[in-house]
């Protein structure tokens, strides 16, 4: 049996089209639907209950456009209201960017020794402890919230000795309690990969989300046979769609998705907020 | 003849509470209602459409308050949608924050060769030059989009070395091209005068536009006859909403306040978004 229908992708902004990247590397047939709030970026310091929110009004918009499985690309949401949303949508399945890259660092972590940096939000709720704690309650895990790395790729400073001491100032304490394994908790972080890297050293392992998160997607929509048509063209079906024609959007999604953007549909920030 | 109407002002987010500062100083017998949109700040990355948009519905919000005058407290408002705002609203006088420390500029600057600073869309729309231009065609004027600030302040890090290696990198243009008056276009910047200064040197003076958009103000009721009875008491009678309780915001508020936010109200999106 197989299942035409999108897989739904939403996120604050352009990052979760990182999590679209890996899901068309592993399942070229599929068809997504992305959603970018472009007009309410970043959601990462914003209250609890409007995090909620928006991330439900985010939700809401693609189940209306008739998805199979529902990816919640966004680590804020993830972190912050990932129960609400799975206790709320019932017709689909629901999965977030935590839990798989959780489970993938207390596979990885030798010492047993788990850093995690994301959004003040993603830190807060101590969301990628828990998730890894329900698996190896041995693992420890140290956080650490980095806003200032958002706002640094968003400005195209990537190589930059302004990153190199942002780094810096986040990152030491992890290297000094011998942290092995560390989550980019947040879409934008593995464009400082490099950055990350040269500060941590290379016995650190650095673990992106993105890529255990479409394997998870692979794994549920195989486990309901609901793939798509090993024939069909995903790439020429899905379709992107953002709350606000951003300057510069093109480019900044090029870096996320590897590739550029095809054709961009702009929604009014009204179609969300109902 | 008096009016003891409100005095609206409105912001994306906390930084506008400069502007309140400066009105409360100057005439502590005015009532203000502030709206700051921190459910959706900030807006400086934003489209100018969907700028415009968010400022007319934040106006609407504080003209259905009953106000006697409308200040747009927010430097990227006033650089992309203040003539819209003005052509829309007809019921109030309007002012932004942009013309006010314009005029200032032009009138201090001695070598007739002023920068602004500020966020993507306030440089890109050239508001502060255009305004400049139009007392003095003559002046030179060099405009450096500095998105990075308004993090840094967010997060505190106002006496910081990282700080320091972000102004050096947004501003030593101004020092080799002989800028002697620097306009602060954004309510985060005053915040940071220390370290800018520190960075251009004591020969290159300052301007924050909230005191001159506060005696403005104070212009337009004065010819209006509409200030408040000399014996009201503005400060007890002043109303503070925002659209998200974020995270710290009272920390945030009082920094740009010079003292507690007193009560604040939370108002729903939706009452924004109609």
């Amino acid at each position: 049996m197989t299942d035409t229908r999108p897989i739904g992708v939403f996120d604050s902004g352009l990052g979760g089209l990182t999590v679209v990247k890996e899901i068309q590397r592993l399942m070229p047939a599929e068809k997504v639907v992305y959603l970018g709030d472009t007009a309410r970026c970043p959601y990462g310091g914003r209250s609890d209950e409007t995090i909620a929110k928006f991330g439900l009004q985010d939700a809401q918009f693609l189940l209306d456009m008739d998805i199979k499985l529902l990816i919640v690309a966004c680590n804020t949401v993830s972190s912050v209201a990932l129960d609400y949303l799975e206790h709320t949508i019932k017709s689909v399945p629901v999965i977030g960017v935590v839990l798989p890259g959780a489970r993938a660092a207390v596979l990885r972590t030798a010492d047993r020794k788990v850093g995690v940096i994301g959004t003040a939000a993603t830190i807060r709720t101590n969301s990628y402890k828990n998730a890894m704690h329900c698996v190896d309650p041995g693992v420890k895990v140290y956080g650490k919230a980095c806003p200032l790395f958002v706002p640094l790729v968003e400005e195209g400073l990537i190589d930059s000795d302004i990153t190199r001491l942002v780094a810096q100032h986040y990152l030491y304490d992890m290297i000094d309690i011998g942290v092995d394994c560390l989550i980019l908790g947040c879409t934008h972080y593995p464009l400082l990969m490099e950055v990350i890297q040269g500060t941590v050293g290379t016995r650190m392992q650095l673990l992106d989300s993105a890529l255990w998160t479409a394997k998870e997607a692979q794994d549920i929509l195989t486990a309901l046979n609901a793939l798509a048509p090993k024939e069909s063209d995903g790439h020429a079906l899905s379709r992107f769609l953002i709350s606000d024609l951003t300057p510069h959007f093109e480019s900044l999604a090029e870096s996320f998705l590897g590739r550029p953007l095809p054709s961009v549909e702009k929604l009014a920030l009204e179609e969300l907020v109902k």
